[in-house]
């Protein structure tokens, strides 16, 4: 019946598609209870989104922050781990077909996260980088190596300027978070690999179309973010919208433009739907599922949303909860609570959103934290942000590696990690092997 | 002049091709001095061969055994590195023809190492598997995990016995290290990962042309790591050679044939020689250069070879030294002190080889080292084997890294990086970009 090799199971089959956050949280739950659990993804690892910019600043090596889904569920006899793609959802058959085979699930929760969003805008996504997969990561650390190795090469000082320049679109953590690094590579480490080159030229530009930065947080925070930012030397543009890009020229919506060879854009994501899962029912602006206090996707009693790509709409809320990790968390431990009592014909447990607060770290020393009750900033923010980093990252190697890692480079001023193990600019790959000329 | 922005100076110039064992000792030991020196490498790192094959098994993230070649050598006013593949040598006007541009020399050091060398069978070369930089064996990793991934999908026995099992070519160090790790993780992981595929089944065959594997150490060593494979289940093959692969089937020069979709090429290293220096005058066998007891490539004054691509007859090594860290690393500095020798015009010192003795991991406390005055294989062999190693890892946090690694993977019986980040048979990859379908 099915190509997947999944046997069949007296137990009713919940399949989740992703394995991110939401559907690693809501797997654990299931994992020893009366169901057959069956976890799709394309990767075979969960990834920690949030240090994503350390991997591309060279500070983490990506194996770090990425942990193999089989080894978060090892040891649960009703857990299948499949890597597969998800093609299409048959709702009136209940059925998904997938790049290795059709499967019927009982229950389907779509866990299927956010990805870049460019707005439409073709030669952005060209020509732009976006972090929010680790390859993704991988292909920024490159390039910005490549360009400052080729930026020693040119005696005309515009381009030289060019390839040094950076471009961060978008004003949230993400962007926040990588202009910080930036910056201190810019101060600790460029100088002394690039003595030939004057480094001091380069540009750190953090664009961001509102008011204030990190809009989602505190005004307090935002403020203390620019000023530390601007400590660090980071240009920060404000109410200003980028427009286009043709790989080296930055336009925007004003008189102002950037001359940069590396723009990341950070400035909006928009969640995965899926093929026959797309009605206009229940699809929301920036292509999130609506939801009911259960997480029931509208119309269905059987399919289900958490995380970036579920919009359930609360106080104070209305258009969802933050894409974040804790939403994730906390909706794929409430889903797990609430298939269990579906199955055994209880009452199911309305969703309610405990905000923990949320938090930025612009660089040593430097974060910003939001607690429901208190905000603060500075130093101890600083050690605030890397113990609860350290505390959700998956796996007690990676916290240890990390943990070695950030004491390194505190101490050292310093990020190792600037390897350009694949070109970006320069593929040597040639049908997936490595042509070796040297 | 030079397009590559390297100024003129009074020094005399020392181009050193590659930033392998032997390159990188050999800039060492010339940054303070009253030369110019000029490393070109295609990659920004150095990386540490012998830990490849932790790579490709899931034991070492690839960032730890690599090391920015910058780094190694900051702080040094007349050393400069650049990013750069050597096209031509030009030795009539002492010139180097390079993507980058073109470059005068003084003094021509080539450093170029070795690849894989499959001895003309295009087959094996297309399908089987490559470890000698990172991205090979972050590609042979990606390849190992999508196979068993695969092999769950199956119903029909042979295909999933094929997914499972393992044909390593070449009984040196290379192949001895990867089968005991392969079967390592047969019998402490894969029964985990994959409890609902029979993984006892997988094969895992070490394929030997010669009458015994580690051929280079003593007799005691090849019969004490042949039967710690034994033990470990590697199936050990003596006196067959490995004909053809038609990426499923691997036939031999005798009855003997395997089906496995995983074949590793550890079999043979040609010397990489580059255009404009390979006249047969000095030319090789394996493409070594032939050099005299100072490291002269025959005929030349001012160009000189070290490492792998050397070759310099001495007894009792009549085809060169072993290709290994150690006589590259010796040659380095010696090169270096005869370098400064030669410009102060003073008499050059022939290099003399110092054996420091060879050695050999099989798996947990088992491994097998020949020093020149003793032998011992075991337990106490391995703590020998990893304190070398790490002794010999460029730079402190790589050491460190390894070392938590080691120690979890002891303890834990576990190799946690077993992470597709680049799918090798289903490349997501278009133009560079990461196409997201989930």
């Amino acid at each position: 019946m099915s190509s997947m090799n999944i046997p069949q199971s007296s137990f009713p089959r919940v399949i989740i598609i992703g394995g991110g956050f939401g559907g690693i949280a809501l797997a654990k739950k299931l994992a020893k209870k009366d169901v057959q659990v069956v976890l799709l993804d394309k990767h075979n690892y969960h990834n920690f989104q949030p240090l994503l910019y350390q991997v591309s600043t060279g500070g983490l090596e990506p194996d770090s922050i990425a942990y193999p889904i089989r080894k978060v569920l090892q040891g649960y006899p009703n857990f299948y781990f499949r890597l597969a793609e998800v093609l299409e959802v048959d709702t009136s058959m209940r059925r998904l077909q997938t790049n290795i085979g059709e499967i019927q699930y009982d229950y389907l929760v779509v866990a299927t996260g956010s990805r870049t969003n460019f707005f439409g805008n073709k030669n952005i996504a060209e020509k732009g980088m976006a972090m929010k997969t680790i390859p993704q990561s991988l292909n920024l650390r490159s390039l910005i190596l490549e360009n400052f190795e080729q930026a020693l090469l040119t005696d005309d000082l515009h381009e030289r300027d060019a390839l040094m320049n950076f471009v961060i679109v978008g004003g949230g953590p993400t962007g926040v978070e990588l202009a910080g690094a930036l910056a201190e590579i810019k101060k600790g480490i460029l100088p002394k690999d690039y003595p030939d080159l004057d480094t001091r030229r380069a540009q750190i530009n953090l664009v961001q179309g509102g008011s204030r930065i990190l809009p989602a947080m505190s005004a307090v925070a935002s403020t203390k973010a620019e000023r530390f930012l601007e400590r660090l030397g980071v240009n920060v543009w404000k109410g200003i919208r980028v427009t286009d890009y043709d790989g080296k020229l930055v336009s925007t919506n004003t008189d102002t433009s950037f001359e940069a060879c590396t723009l990341v854009w950070a400035a909006g994501v928009q969640a995965v739907c899926l093929d026959g899962l797309d009605s206009k029912d229940f699809l929301c602006r920036g292509n999130r599922l609506r939801v009911n206090e259960f997480h029931q996707v509208d119309g269905f009693e059987e399919i289900f949303a958490i995380g970036d790509v579920a919009q359930m709409e609360s106080e104070p809320y209305p258009h969802g909860h933050p894409m974040m990790a804790q939403p994730a968390i906390q909706q794929g431990q409430n889903l797990g609570e609430n298939l269990v009592r579906m199955i055994e014909g209880k009452d199911l447990k309305p969703f309610i959103y405990r905000d923990k607060g949320s938090m930025a770290t612009v660089g040593r020393n430097k974060a910003v934290v939001d607690l429901p009750r208190f905000k603060f900033q500075g130093v101890f923010a600083w050690f605030v942000w890397m113990f609860v980093h350290l505390y959700f990252l998956i796996g007690f190697r990676n916290r240890v590696v990390v943990f070695i890692n950030w004491v390194y480079n505190y101490i050292r001023f310093d990020r190792e990690a600037r390897l350009i193990i694949r070109p970006f600019k320069k593929q040597y790959q040639v049908n997936g092997k490595d042509k070796v000329t040297i």
